[in-house]
């Protein structure tokens, strides 16, 4: 009842049905839009008056005046050379933090230190202000000085040559170059010149920057190396897969800084590696925030590329960068570490893929992984959700860790793969290494999810008939198996889990899962006693398409008879553990003496498995039984990874920088099925830029060769490698090295 | 070159140009879904054989049946009353962990301890599962348990009543019941009955949660209570909102649940505070996952509610949950947090909302909140990019951080206003306030950017003709100047500064600020010499429409004569300091003779700001200026919040429960200009659900009178409280309290 004639509207209202767009305008909220943008360019006056001017600046003549500016960007001046940068394929100067660079100035009449005010300004971004670092001067003489220190190095007639010292902490980026001279009535400037843009990245070569790593070799490796091995397969049948991570090929370094454009990363935090190595696990997949790569583990690859068929980085990141900013499909984890390795090099910060053989992928974040038997020991399929990865990559790069207590700076976990960790989010790091060989996981980023992945115990549950789970056998080796990185400078591995955990079995190991659990990791208290009889799971190499044995071997270590009642599957399973079909399935009853040992073979036939493999070929094997006179439990497993056909990779010509060669790709079809819609792909870093090609149909027992030219760009030993990918046939890899001569 | 006939293409496989959808399958990634909503049901079998049975299940009447099973849900029973959740309007039970509750289950026959065996099953989510704590069966045997125990109250006849205790850490949401009957066949199951579903909730009465609140007055202030008071304005004028949390109103608790399934979260993290807070931070605003509420701090909001006239949480949550999740529009910073204080109230969370005066909103993350001035002292606005907000209203809640070391557990800071935090991320918290406090922000999560609200300096800079920035002066105390809440149990308010912060100027604080730099906080440290002239504003307060003076007081300290030229400009600003239009720009020359003292006057008309005022009325006065003798800077800030007219709430009639009384709203329009559109809400906790008004205009001088009648749901001292809002008038508001007799 309102006691006024105006007319009224009683229903309330509702909550619109049109979504509200997600960008609403920072009007009221924040002053000016955010400097997150390295390629929007801010606006700089040619003339900035001290003074209202209605007539426009006067005649300037008598000041001093620009002739030419250059920034001696050539790979073989001074400049390229002393900061590392001279192989990046760039038309632009490019140099590190915290190093002097040289510019030469011409000037339209000698320089006078006395009465000549100039200043070299720096801009970077829409929007430059000092006190961001979006803008800086930088003076010639001591006296006058701002955050980055300038000199003149050398004075001749017209030319002064001047030396620039970015300071340690600036954004890292492209920025803008002016020369901005002082007069009475007002700065006079250069005019936009694109000539004179200069990259400034991370300097691990300098003490004051925080990525330095006071280690020549790793440098070459982990900042400069285009070569990469990535490892794969089972952690006692590795296979290797090498990957032109191309941190220096054309357009990359654009490609990069376009990331952090993308996610609206402020500039004024690109200074920070903390912050950008962070952005860029989030960034690289496509989950949240349209990043890079979108993952798929699904087998079906129709609409992109199968994430086995990559060779390189150099493909994706130009796709991303060139289809302003469009997913690209479809990656798995070695491909996300792979592209976060050349992002990471390609700015400056040292970094390396690493692969965790048998990585713990728990949603919930406590450190178990949960497999259910029923009553009799059988696998509980339905029941059993946590899934193993054969293996996991991500990658390490190396950074102070200011934001930290002291001891924690060093490698630094960072993980772009998208996974369920506990803080929902899809970006994962840096999480520092010491921090989680100690069990210190609170401090951040994301310690307690990477700690699980290496640190989690197996746990195998009886389910009573009333539903209860009971704690049968606790397996505390088994993940975290095996940490592998490439060796430094030359193709080995280098085993690293010592970096990541204490021996198995240590006391220091005991006192760091307890430390972890005073930070909420649950673990697994119940040991339950250890059966007096053991199954072990062997079997030898296998090749894809051949009948195999796998051999059970049993221990009895009792001095009575035992009886095992043994359930033995075999499943083809994905690389991350998660199971597709079953190729065989046995229930052996065995028999054994006081003390005796015994062998059971099974079986597995070709035909068994070929029409249900999947990706990478694995075969995971799981051996469950119940003694019967004891009622224990008994549990084995084991990955087997078979080994298929490989590429032949011969490179013809003499090995020359520019002289034309040639390198021809062999494969033969060694099924009786034919291979269909085949990709092939072939590059070579620093030698040949990635070709693709495409066979709609490769016949049983047929070849085929295929030839490219080439020449390469620069001298040294790299490797030239080819993928072949289908459908039916993931992954066939071929690889040759080669030695190119000045 | 092929040397084969088979067709090729040798095109390269672009990226895709068709967005791919963002959801790809978990098909080869993970074992079967995720268990991420309470809202799927899983299947659970009626009953489930033990071994193979082709004829299906046998006659079992020999054995145990169930005829009835009694939650005791009402009100006024056991369950409600113990677990302090009486007050929800529900109709089903609720109960709080780790404390027993009580159920009746009637057999077929007297329950026989020795022979029958039973268990009460608890189920939720779509996939059940006794290790990750979605499937829990409770047995009433001593000899038999499970994580959660349970036993035989009382057995009379064949009604046994069952003490039930969920573990201290169990997922918090909302269960099924069953009832198992193990016969040697199979389980036998009750049929799924939605009567005997059950919600449990944090319990911060019990010792052994992680919320427990070892004060009863505080639970009942910030768990109980649903009439909340929010502070704003200006620190040296602070005003007061009323604000209905509503956490028991019908739905609510629903709608708090559905937030978390709407996030994805998986259930087995939902028992988890830390995970469970830092998730809803994230899922109140829309930015980056369609959240609850879209901000918008333009002014314009034609398309939904706006921010200043929202008087309740229900409304807000209702249309979220009923649009199945479309973001509602639209809120800022006081809204997040009153909304967010629903969701954590209403989970048995407790909480409060706070507000900090003159908050710092720095996009960078260092200690810097930066104000330029040109060579004479005069504001430079182009060139001011940081904005500091009057006030910025955030929730704390208070848990143990079984995730940190100890000492940081109690009060912990979440924030659900999307700010561009460092991190990149529109999520914020939970921040321990004493690491806070003690400047130990390398601990989860984001406490830099906290400390930073409470501690940045403001710099002002005096910048150079070459273009370089001078720090002229640096005001330690102006940032975090004071943060608020509602006291305990009385509509007073509680100063908390000190629980965030030292004394200014004390030995601690210098230590804590210390110790925020070594983690990376950047301060200035220049501390440039005072001023020996000293500037001041004062001014009375000030109604809206009204002229009014501001005072310049002028103090010289120095034995010589002092000559200041001064710039003082007005200007209308957001809540955020952000500025609008410019009300008034002066610049008197003052001549102060030795150890004087002096006052300059400015008029402010109302015809200068009336047409230029935004949302909250806000006019902030910068002086600054130079003394001619000395070259020296002076500065002076002030934010004058513009007092506006009330409405008038009455309520009349008997306030006794269910009675029906009548509560009119009255206003007049004083203004020479008629409102438009104008909305209209009045709510008041536990006695008047929100209803709403639309008056389409109000004439200059006329009066409109609202009247509506309702019937109080529950006895006690209450408010109830209306807000009037149109573009022209943001936030009038009125109140009045009545107390409800039984």
């Amino acid at each position: 009842m309102a006691d006024q004639v105006a007319p009224e509207n009683p229903t309330p209202a509702a909550a619109p049905t049109v979504r509200p767009k997600q960008r609403v305008s920072h009007r009221g909220r924040s002053a000016g839009g955010r400097a997150s943008s390295n390629q929007q360019e801010g606006k700089v006056e040619e003339f900035e008056p001290f003074m209202l001017m209605p007539r426009g600046p006067p005649p300037l003549t008598e000041y001093l005046d620009i002739f030419d500016v250059d920034v001696l960007k050539q790979p073989n001046e001074v400049n390229k050379q002393a900061h590392h940068t001279h192989l990046y394929s760039s038309n632009f100067l490019i140099v590190r933090r915290a190093q002097e660079f040289q510019i030469k100035i011409t000037f339209n009449r000698p320089y006078k230190p006395a009465e000549d005010k100039f200043a070299v300004e720096f801009v970077i971004g829409p929007v430059p202000q000092y006190s961001k670092g979006t803008y800086i001067p930088v003076f010639p003489t001591a006296k006058r000085q701002s955050v980055w220190s300038g000199r003149v190095i050398e004075s001749s007639e017209n030319v002064v040559t001047m030396g620039i010292t970015p300071s340690a902490e600036c954004i890292v980026g492209k920025y803008m170059t002016y020369i901005g001279v002082e007069t009475p009535y007002g700065i006079r400037r250069t005019r936009r010149d694109p000539n004179t843009d200069i990259y400034i990245l991370f300097n691990p070569w300098s003490p004051a920057d925080p990525v330095f790593l006071d280690d020549e070799e790793e440098r070459e490796e982990c900042v400069m190396n285009e070569l990469g091995i990535i490892y794969h397969g089972a952690y006692d049948d590795v296979s290797e897969r090498a990957w032109n991570y191309g941190q220096f090929e054309f357009g990359v370094l654009d490609a990069c800084l376009f990331v952090m454009d993308k996610a609206d990363m402020p500039l004024s935090n690109r200074g920070d590696v903390v912050k950008v190595t962070r952005v860029a696990s989030a960034m690289l997949n496509s989950r949240d925030d349209d990043g890079v790569l979108v993952g798929n583990w699904s087998g079906d690859y129709m609409y992109g590329v199968p994430p086995t068929s990559w060779t390189g980085s150099v493909e994706i990141l130009l796709d991303h960068a060139n289809s302003s900013g469009t997913p690209v499909c479809y990656a798995q984890c070695w491909v996300y570490a792979a592209v976060f390795n050349t992002f990471l090099r390609c700015l400056g910060i040292p970094s390396r893929v690493v692969t965790n053989f048998f990585s713990a992928h728990d949603n919930d974040g406590n450190l178990k992984m949960d497999i259910i038997l029923d009553e009799n020991g059988k696998l509980d399929r339905n029941r059993t959700k946590d899934s193993i990865w054969n293996y996991h990559c991500w990658n390490e790069c190396y950074m102070a860790r200011p934001d930290l207590p002291s001891g924690f700076g060093g490698w630094q976990v960072v993980d772009a793969t998208p996974q369920e960790t506990s803080d929902g989010m899809f970006r994962c790091g840096p999480a520092s290494v010491a921090a989680i060989k100690h069990g210190q996981i609170c401090y951040p980023f994301d310690a307690p999810f990477v700690f699980a992945e290496v640190n989690s115990d197996v746990v195998f549950y009886r389910r009573r008939k009333d539903g209860i789970l009971e704690v049968v056998k606790v397996n505390q080796t088994h993940v975290g198996r095996m940490v592998l990185t490439k060796a430094v400078l030359h193709s080995g591995r280098r085993d690293i889990t010592n970096q990541y955990k204490f021996p198995e079995g240590s006391p220091e190991e005991r006192r760091v899962l307890e430390k972890a659990e005073e930070f909420g990791c649950q673990r697994e208290k119940s040991s339950p006693a250890l059966s007096d009889v053991d199954v072990e799971i062997h079997s030898l190499d296998v090749n894809v398409g051949e009948n195999f044995d796998v051999t059970l071997q049993f221990t009895n270590r009792s001095d009575q008879r035992r009886t095992a009642d043994v359930y033995i599957t075999g499943t083809v399973v994905y690389y991350t553990g998660v199971p597709s079909g079953e190729v065989v399935f046995k229930t052996p009853k065995v028999k054994l003496e006081p003390m005796q040992s015994k062998e059971e073979k099974v079986l597995v036939r070709s035909e068994d498995y070929m029409n249900k493999l999947v990706e990478q070929r694995n075969i995971h094997f799981i051996a469950t039984g119940k003694i019967k006179e004891t009622g224990q439990i008994i549990t084995a497993m084991k990955v087997i990874a078979m080994h298929h056909p490989k590429l032949t990779v011969k490179v013809t010509g003499s090995p020359r920088v520019s002289e034309e060669m040639y390198v021809s790709v062999e494969f033969t079809n060694p099924f009786k099925f034919s291979l269909e819609n085949v990709d092939l792909r072939v590059e070579g870093p620093g030698v040949l830029p990635f070709k693709y090609k495409q066979y709609s149909v490769i016949a049983p027992g047929t070849s085929i060769t295929w030839t490219e030219a080439f020449s390469p760009r620069r001298a040294g030993s790299t490797k030239v490698f080819a993928k072949l990918d289908c459908a039916a046939l993931r992954q066939v890899y071929g690889e040759t090295e080669l030695t190119v001569q000045e």
